[in-house]
């Protein structure tokens, strides 16, 4: 995309609009789009032994989760394009946005899913009229997405699929737009890594187009067991603790591996890796401030926990998806 | 309060606030705010049958409901008086919202719950540090909330809570500051009222400021068996199907009963009583448009199908809360 030549980022903002959309000057697919209103989610500020800690809540969307950034524009594309039935493979946010966003568009949807994906993550898909093919594993569900495609459908994937990144870079913009920069780090789960790779395109375009000079350092999580990010940086196995419990942190093998990875190395940041003690206490402190996350949302705060002065003096930290679609993950944390 | 005299709306509003305390030039309390980025919920618009149908999306919340905008307010206000402890009652909802914003606050509370609250519900008010004491009915709850207060404790009960509306108002300037006004009617599910009477000040306030001039119809809902606005509406006892799936509806007695009942009447709205076999069809509805709402939520799109061309030519809806803590009632919709 040709970057608009302007002096003054507000300019390009529609205020009218009370969602991402108000970026739509950024956007492909504009036109006739499907939104329910996402973007434009809280920030908390919250210091902390000396830190200025923001958590960025993207839990506080139509479905719970950061997945409906990107699912509004690519269902709009769907739409756009005339598609009939959409198709993916997802561990459960992604598969619900997705669920949500073209059944409002009035699309089918076809999900394919872990078999242990959360209980109501399945169940709110399936009431959305999705049909939901349950998997033995993430990567079964990966591939028979893909294999078990019928004429007229649409394989979303957006594991891959830039699309999908032209939503989640607007959460830069929501930050330049309300003065809320100069970031030392951003601390980020990562699976398909496309928040990590939303934050990376948004900062760059701001960049490009001349509002800010440098890049906040990204440090990606991962949950033990699943750390393909962390061989590739590090250079070496992963020996840990399992982080199970991080549901949504699980692709062994993301299709942008090396995206995620040069992102990461061009803002000079880094990988943690969390095991399911970690997570099971950054999940009581979050909800000890009133923040009620998910545990894959919780991998960020502990990892910050062990980061501590290294992410520097100004942080942030997203929170991607809401703990009430996973409480049958929760209750041994009552 | 006394209104400001102004010619233009826009010079009350706080545009760096991303949060309903942008309008707090309205709101007591405003130091020292104790906010979770509430409020500027999405609204959704949706042709049906020749009527202009708006959904106000207040399930799109850090707790999944409006009662966020009630809890902030109060809390921040129980804050700055230098509260311990507060206590309420509460079917779930608000005893949610009231545990996330105290527990943020660094305030402690204890909630009485009836005993076939929600799981989620209760389950998420104790992983944010709740005290939850268990009731037999919801009558005991409030009853039990007030006669076991400690040396200390503030009871907030957002049922007659005048501070609760300050909140919950915001929701009718919000539709202002954006342009979408001129209602014939707003369907608002209706238990202790404190959303109806949201919109019943804010509107009056517009009007008392000068920016409209005309109320639009408050319509209550009310689930079968639990249907005190019906019966002073009417001046007679309801007779027909159970609303027993609407779990956050059944207030027999509201502190504000007189209150709501002059708010309609001011109005010329009325009141509709929907039943469960209602509530399931509505649900099932909203979730083919992507809207995944709670079933006391739904009782109000039930409503409106039944008022149809009563309700006039442009409506507004209000989607209350979030299904995704109730999933435990919404087994049998599968």
């Amino acid at each position: 995309m040709e970057y608009p030549k302007v002096k003054d980022f507000s300019s390009l903002i529609d205020r009218s609009e009370l969602s991402l959309w108000r970026y739509k000057s950024l956007i492909p697919f504009s036109k006739g789009k499907i939104s329910l209103g996402e973007g434009l989610t809280p920030l908390i500020h919250h210091r902390e032994e000396g830190v200025e800690l923001y958590f960025k809540l993207e839990y506080v969307s139509p479905t719970g989760s950061f997945k409906d950034r990107g699912a509004t524009v690519e269902v709009s594309r769907a739409k756009s394009i005339g598609v009939r039935r959409i198709v993916e493979d997802s561990s459960g946010n992604a598969g619900l946005a997705y669920s949500a966003y073209s059944a409002f568009a009035g699309i089918k949807a076809r999900v394919y899913v872990p078999r242990d994906a959360p209980t109501a993550k399945r169940m709110l898909m399936k009431m959305c009229g999705t049909e939901v093919v349950e998997c033995e594993t993430r990567e079964e569900a990966a591939q028979r997405a893909i294999s078990e495609l019928d004429e007229g459908d649409l394989y979303i994937g957006h594991t891959w699929n830039p699309f999908f990144l032209e939503g989640t870079k607007t959460v830069a913009y929501e930050l330049y737009e309300h003065g809320i920069i100069g970031f030392d780090s951003i601390v980020i789960p990562v699976s398909a890594g496309t928040l990590l790779l939303g934050f990376y395109k948004g900062f760059k375009d701001l960049m490009n187009m001349g509002f800010i000079d440098r890049l906040p350092r990204l440090y990606a999580v991962q949950a033990g067991g699943v750390t393909p990010i962390y061989e590739d940086l590090r250079g070496e196995k992963w020996k840990g603790e399992e982080g199970t419990l991080a549901d949504g942190l699980r692709i062994k093998d993301p299709p942008r591996r090396k995206m995620i990875v040069n992102a990461i190395k061009e803002s000079n940041g880094s990988v943690v890796v969390v095991g399911n003690t970690e997570i099971v206490e950054s999940m009581k402190h979050l909800y000890k401030m009133g923040l009620t996350v998910e545990p894959t949302s919780a991998t960020a705060y502990a990892a910050y926990r062990r980061l501590r002065r290294e992410a520097g003096l100004r942080v942030l930290i997203p929170l991607t998806g809401t703990g009430m679609k996973t409480l049958d993950k929760l209750i041994h944390l009552k």
